[in-house]
């Protein structure tokens, strides 16, 4: 296999049911190119992750975004845990999700804690993601992030939960990592479907 | 407009920046044409959710189905509020989308609680959703559940969260929807970019 995992290039990831190839081409990967990506391609991602659905249609997500080239990029980059510091750091950009954990309140009542507001923020960031395989990126989504700092120093309000963090590039041959996550670099394998769906009510 | 809205059909939904159509063409109607779904079509839907990314690769999405032609579709139909039920009688599947909020400890160490269960959850509704746009079908998340009536009903075990249910089927002309809703039958906007992503840090 070439060092450079293409998930089709793995008959891990042979699908058993047919789906769209995306869902399969779509993986989070390690090894970026460290390569500037442009602002149009940065905003074709989230415009794809602003159309995803959301209860009442409240688009609770937030973005915060930087581009590898941003005087901001320490100061993002910095959110990261150490491990996925290491290798972000050759990501084209990073974005931090948020999700706004208020709703508006019924009939012009106060605001209201928000159920779904995480649910729907993952629904924007697969959209994110499966924009960014579509136009030859991959995004790698993390949740090993700091996430007090990351509120401090991005100035995030009390009423948005930070969410993850995710780092968007151009796939890289595996050795440009750390030597530890090179054998890592290879795309997952998931659970049988029938450990996951279950026919009319809960099994057992 | 013809009574059957698509979103092409309505400038309302033109993206700012070039995405790829799907990410448009899934709406949520509510006017569905009861027709039985086969199996196969329910499965590749579940095919779709199960590539979901997740945190640690732990899949802590768990789908609860039902074929409208199924024993248990009274059952799983009777979870939702009347709101739902009197519209989502008409769809083809119904889901109940569950989270595991428990995570395997590290090194062999007890269950923890999980911090993106609900947002994993939400990568995997969307890849069903987008899924079923693919084949032609239309997917409605509902946050109008009696959550109560589906753990106990579908024998939901504690640690599992109950985050939505969803309808799937074929999209049919708004007169089949009971007055009051047809004139809501029409794809929804989206704020704008500007409103929901940031440049660095949280504006203001």
């Amino acid at each position: 296999m070439n060092q450079l995992n293409k998930s089709s290039a793995s008959g891990r990831r042979t699908p058993d049911h047919p789906i769209d190839p995306v869902f399969v081409d779509r993986w989070s990967p390690r090894a970026f190119d460290a390569a500037p990506m442009p602002a149009a391609h940065l905003l074709t991602l989230l415009e794809a992750a602003r159309w995803a659905p959301s209860a009442y249609n409240i688009q609770p997500w937030r973005f915060l975004y930087v581009l590898r080239d941003d005087t901001h990029w320490r100061r993002v980059l910095a959110v990261l845990d150490a491990f996925n510091r290491d290798w972000a750091q050759q990501a084209s950009a990073l974005i931090v999700l948020l999700s706004d954990s208020l709703m508006p309140g019924v009939d012009g009542r106060a605001e209201q804690p928000s159920r779904t507001h995480s649910l729907d923020a993952g629904a924007a960031w697969a959209h994110l993601a499966l924009q960014a395989t579509r136009l030859g990126y991959q995004a790698h989504a993390m949740a090993g992030v700091d996430f007090d700092k990351a509120r401090r120093s991005l100035g995030v309000p009390g009423r948005y939960r930070v969410e993850i963090a995710i780092a968007v590039g151009r796939q890289a041959y595996a050795a440009v990592l750390p030597q530890p996550l090179r054998e890592r670099e290879i795309p997952s394998t998931r659970r049988p479907l029938g450990e996951i769906a279950f026919p009319g009510r809960f099994p057992g």
